[in-house]
């Protein structure tokens, strides 16, 4: 009837660098929070609060400081995995490391047409994501890369229907077949390998997906998940898995009637919650084992 | 030594309505976050609880909604105004009503490199927001209409200076003459009529301030601030006014001594809080009054 | 038709210091988010970038930090006046000073039955306000001090009424004698003199508003927002005018007809937009004047 | 080369439901905000859009007001075993259903020292979190509980250390044997059996957290969140296992040097980001397995 110390793991969460690449002319920037998470031998510092086999988190963030400089910054997928196996490389009591990259995007100011050399105006709510994990080393080292996005907020004004659906004693919902669909995005897809074309997989993922949404008929908001993420996988080998969450934002039709008015689909309210929560992975069978990818990456409890 | 009701105001807030223009092939969509605030003759609803003389705010929601069936959304602005002159003139008890109108942009997803008809994606960060403000009735009837957007993020990663400042005992900071400058704008500018191009003035405002603050070598945020608003007015004849609130969102260069590595302006830390917080108005001599214009919409208290 | 520069400021807005009092065996804490803003002899920063008349608003922020080692914190409206009369009475360029200090609240862990020395969690969600405003030097120099919380979130299951309305063609609202009134109160009241017992009325001004909040039976908002004044204002004779601001968050009966039952008021939508928003003031007849005590302190645009 | 369907589910997420209790003379409140998903037989709605089989989130949101209403709220964890064993057990294609609800804390309004039967105020910043896992039916069937909070907010002025800590050469913080602890705690414990004293044991586990964390010398906040799962599990036997999530809410001792004061841990800077972030479990050796029950529930991909 003993007690023992379980699964456990620490780390920094949300170093916010930014690294201004000023070699040439133009800066480039790249504007990042970072979340580092080792797992390995720390029972000692929960059993006994001995520290001698713990690297602070302030050193954690140190790293990720000097890294940027060191190396530069590059492709978020890169720079995650250069930290995740320094981790798991350097650092002894380290038997995996996971490191989690928030990317916010950044575009030149226009001025007059042309993009201006050192001052940016930040792009959309969509966030990329980008994850390492490393477990081991040398031969048995195993490797997971991770792409991602989330707040894309997509929204068909019509082309989405939602009927045929089951109903019991509490069902009071009308059937529709010309609906508002509207969704904020959270995606992430696991590579086969942990090197790629990250810039341009990720550009082009996201323009598929965004494709699909547009260009199909929804008959459900699940149907149009699978197929964005189904066409994601035919086109990209390199892709293992896909996973999508999204939110239903419900949009409802006005009821206009008491004013003497009709309302042909023209009038929304958009509500705040509740809202439908439809999550789904799509997976290439021949797909190598996940790991630990698709565990949550902070919130433990 | 009486005690007396003082200003008040009530309303409803943030009403959440999408409308969606259907009528082409080509859909198009406004999606709005609408407030109303009324003033008036409702002491009574105050000292003794009679509601006579108060238009629920349930009636101000439904409004918004049947008027953006009866008379469509267009521009943010007129939107306000119809509303504000409706209640300041067809409700008997309003002396004055304010409509602040928050708009989110959204763009069609690009489909095989043309816009889809009924798809659409949200665009960046920032919110377009609108107000008009009527007082009175028939002749004596007063109008201001302010246009504006929050959370335009942009950032110079050179061109910035701060030195020659004041110094007192509790001054340590270093002068600088090469910095990363960085703030989220929040700006609001008051037209001398109640009619104007509003989505043309909208995006040359915008864009007046974007390549102001890309262009200008930098002295101080305040300088920034001031030539942004300065160029808007010499090139917009019907502003009367405008005001500017920047954080300055401090990235501080991170010291790598420590790991033998040099920092010649490259790597930074973000910072939360706390921040440089500036605030001007930069107004054309001939400006009409402003009347309540600035008085803040929904923090009374 | 020349351009100027209009109303300006600027300062360190969101100091996060938290202060421990040490000397004894029990530790006190105070954790304070601190703004500050200045106005005064700025048109050159603005017009020249010229910075030799700015303290600069790190040095602002290192005076919160000296001032809570120096002189400690003690009460929150205190510790602002300190800080605002040194800006106003040191610093040459500054006109008028303005400090804003929110503070969470802390209370000690029970162990054994007995709080602990040096050991705390934190209290409500709730967060006193407090700030002050020194305008000038000298036998001129004029000073307000308000004091306030916000998110103190309150609820009547019963005992709220609202009827007897004006209807226009967009009513559709029933009356109803029996609903559930619920709001999350800003209040900040100004003081008659700049010095008071702080804590004792602070605690007591809370205890009257909920009191009122509590015993009344509401015919609307409106009514319970101006007895909740009232009430503190016959009690507190040194306090000049008080502000409330509460939205109606509004919880909607559910229907639950279509399965058969019925719903006497026991089961509820909380929804979260849109909702009312009322606004108050309550003033004594013969306060001080109000000077610039009720401009708004973050949100100029 | 196939490309298939992974897990999925669906549900409703955040259906703020509010219960009023007025059988007596004293209203009661549960305020709760409940989320479902649902697992099972749902691919044809992925694949095809088929929705035959997808009891609608809809029905969800509704079937949690009617059970509001029908059954009454009463502890948080058995309304979610209620729930979620309907959903198991009554909607045929359904093969395991999560409910998870977090519910806010109420107090009643003191007036004249007595707590007034129906005005209440909202309590403490913490959430008290619930969840049921229901998989399988009939004699298969298979149950975990989970209680917990969020946002419970601690910190120590003293007796935390943080010292004989691992180097590298990325290391630069100092050794400290006397810090400001502070965390903002997550935890979840999961229920040997489907049935306890809910209230009791919430109340009695929360306490043993705080006593503990008050009265450790904490050589780290590891160390602190091992003491506290520890002492949880031994004086709950019902207890199969808990997990802390805990940000270290770093405090920085402010540097005055520069303006003649010392700072013998007085004054501290409360900073934002980034944060140390610990995480574990500790589990008794006898538990049952844990199936499901961390799963994320909301964070999918």
């Amino acid at each position: 009837m003993g007690i023992s110390l379980g699964p456990n793991q620490y780390g920094k969460a949300e170093t916010r660098v930014v690294r201004i690449d000023r070699d040439g002319p133009e800066h480039q920037i790249h504007d990042l929070n970072v979340s580092t998470a080792l797992r390995g031998d720390f029972a000692a510092a929960y059993l006994q609060g001995d520290q001698s086999l713990v690297l602070p988190t302030d050193t954690q963030k140190n790293t990720v400081y000097a890294y940027a400089r060191e190396r530069g910054v590059g492709q978020a997928e890169d720079f995650a995995l250069g930290l995740a196996r320094h981790f798991a490389d350097d650092v002894e009591p380290v038997r995996a490391a996971r490191v989690d990259v928030d990317e916010y995007g950044w575009e030149r100011i226009a001025v007059g047409g042309e993009g201006h050399a050192h001052s940016f105006v930040r792009t959309g709510q969509e966030v990329r994501i980008a994850t390492a994990i490393v477990e081991g080393t040398g031969a048995a080292q195993a490797t997971w890369v991770l792409s991602g996005l989330r707040d894309l907020v997509v929204l068909k004004s019509t082309g989405s229907e939602f009927a045929g659906f089951l109903r019991d004693q509490y069902t009071t919902l009308a059937e529709t077949h010309d609906r508002v669909l509207a969704t904020s995005l959270t995606v992430r897809w696991r590579h086969v390998r942990p090197e790629a074309d990250w810039a341009g997989s990720y550009a082009s993922v996201r323009q598929i997906m965004l494709e699909r949404f547009a260009s199909l008929h929804s008959l459900a908001l699940q149907q149009s998940l699978w197929e964005m993420g189904r066409a994601v996988l035919e086109a990209h080998d390199g892709i293992a898995e896909i996973r999508l969450s999204a939110p239903n934002k419900h949009h409802f039709v006005v009821d206009l009637s008491p004013f003497g008015l009709d309302n042909p689909g023209e009038v929304f309210h958009a509500d705040d919650r509740p809202y439908g929560l439809i999550q789904c992975a799509v997976t290439r069978d021949d797909a190598p084992p996940a790991g630990a990818s698709w565990e949550p990456p902070a919130s433990f409890a």
